[in-house]
């Protein structure tokens, strides 16, 4: 396998940036943060057949594997910056490659992201990223800073995702084509396509006080909030719109995929009742759809509340890899 | 498969640095680099079958995942400090993870570093490591320093990781056990637990001019260092002395594995003629042995000269993977 030929093909695709003094090409990139900032860093891989279907394109592949790692950094309100790639690939397939790097710089230049290293290897499809972002010091969203009182927010659409998934595994949506029906297709793009919420996570600084991106679930994931801030949750599934591509499904698990399924990297944040304009007009800002869900309580874990205001118990308490 | 409870399996092991401001556990890690430095940024990643037996020890393979990277920041003059791990594991198997790092933390806890972030998940078994270390600006040792009349050296006894290879391939020496004959051991060691030079590339700051850390032999590294830096250079083999682990192999490959083998993780450095002393000094203050063994020269690509003077031609160019 031609190792060299393969980083020169994904190197041809990276855009410089000012504080990346020295790029791909030498044992190590040479960067220079900005003064005063803290580095946010998080590492995440995707696998094919656990994190995505095994005949996903390969630029959906390559637009996810980068969009998982920067909700993690959208969580925090970190600005993103740089990132590194491995990449273990059965075969040297240059067209696969191609349309790999279509869908992550795809991504990263939407982004102004700077791939600085990473490596190919030969070995079952797997992509694992780190990336990097900076924040001003104290100014990140912590998961344990829930307090008592704080309005539960999420932004979008929680469930699409799952319910994606879903219907792919019932043969009822196809996964490397685009479904004939816009609602269908919508929910397919919110599968294969997930949107990092940079954005808001920017504009929820010195808003917001925990955050969290959802990857793993709603009520899994405003869990961690909870676990880590030594706090309990209320949800009420009352002020969880259903959007009209999950009411199109007509499925009886909409609930369930709302508040307990995965991938939809959406933000769920808390944030003081005295802020909730404040919050509405930040997500405006960052053109992001909001809602405020629940609420911060004493005690510890997740209540969800259905219409009626009975306690409601989800089926699945999060995501678990389909494969 | 517990994905969080490997996590925190792994996490017990952390120590903390000061300048982690917040580490494993939230959606991103929070670092405090230093003022006024650069980062050092790389990634690496091993495949069981590719880039080591199948059937090292958990420990070994800890180690070695860790150390290629540290060779990385230590061939840029880097002082590393902080890392993330990407970890596929076909099962859960909390007696291999123990193992793992018992090794990997062996390593980082020498060199204080911090494991800051990462995942584990399902998957054929693979380990994907981010680097992070920092150098003052302007200080990295970069592969397109190198200048005409500079001295080429070499730290440490390359071809050792090779010859250990060739006779574990040969069912001459085990992997998962210590060899009987104590040089044997000497080799076997320099295969699986490789020792990044992190030391030598901090005492060689203001000293050498290019540097890469041997990966993928002598002279292909070498080379990539002539390349960066529109250069020629060239070897002699009758400066290059031979360990005695290497000789007590009495093997006719010697030489090859000496310039051509790769896995070493050593450093080839260039450095200017005045500064011969200083090096001397240097390397000696950083506890390793090193070897003046060529010089830079006008022109293109590595001349190998035997130790008769005449071109010797290296019967491979350079490490390919053994699976």
């Amino acid at each position: 396998m031609a190792e060299f030929a393969l980083i020169e093909r994904l190197r041809r695709h990276v855009r410089g940036r000012a504080d990346v003094a020295l790029g791909i090409g030498d044992d190590a990139a040479l960067l220079q943060p900005p003064a005063g900032e803290q580095l946010a860093i998080t590492a995440d891989t995707l696998n094919a057949g656990v994190h995505f279907p095994a005949e996903t394109a390969a630029a959906d592949i390559g637009w996810k594997t980068l969009a998982v790692n920067l909700s993690d950094l959208a969580a925090m309100g970190a600005q993103p910056r740089w990132c590194t790639l491995s990449l273990s690939l059965p075969a040297d397939d240059p067209s696969w490659l191609e349309g790999f790097a279509e869908g992550f710089f795809a991504l990263a230049d939407r982004h102004d992201i700077a791939l600085v290293g990473g490596d190919t290897t030969r070995g079952p499809l797997s992509l694992s990223v780190t990336a990097i972002g900076t924040v001003p010091m104290g100014a990140a969203l912590r998961r344990d800073a829930a307090r008592i009182g704080d309005e539960v927010w999420v932004t979008g659409m929680p469930g699409e995702a799952a319910a994606a998934l879903a219907l792919w595994q019932a043969s009822e949506l196809p996964i490397t084509v685009s479904a004939n029906d816009g609602l269908r297709e919508t929910l397919r793009q919110r599968l294969l396509r997930p949107t990092p919420r940079i954005e808001a996570g920017l504009r929820l600084r010195g808003l917001a006080h925990a955050c969290v991106d959802i990857s793993d679930g709603l009520v899994s994931d405003l869990g961690h909030i909870c676990a880590r801030s030594g706090v309990g949750a209320r949800l009420a599934l009352a002020q969880l719109p259903i959007s009209a591509a999950l009411r199109s499904t007509a499925d009886a698990r909409i609930r369930q995929w709302q508040v307990g399924g995965g991938d939809d990297y959406e933000l769920c944040f808390t944030a003081p009742r005295h802020q909730h304009e404040a919050v509405r007009d930040a997500l405006a800002f960052a053109a992001v759809e909001g809602y405020c869900i629940g609420q911060i309580e004493a005690g510890q874990g997740v209540r969800v509340l259905d219409e009626a205001g009975c306690e409601w118990q989800p089926s699945r308490p999060g995501y678990q890899h389909f494969g």
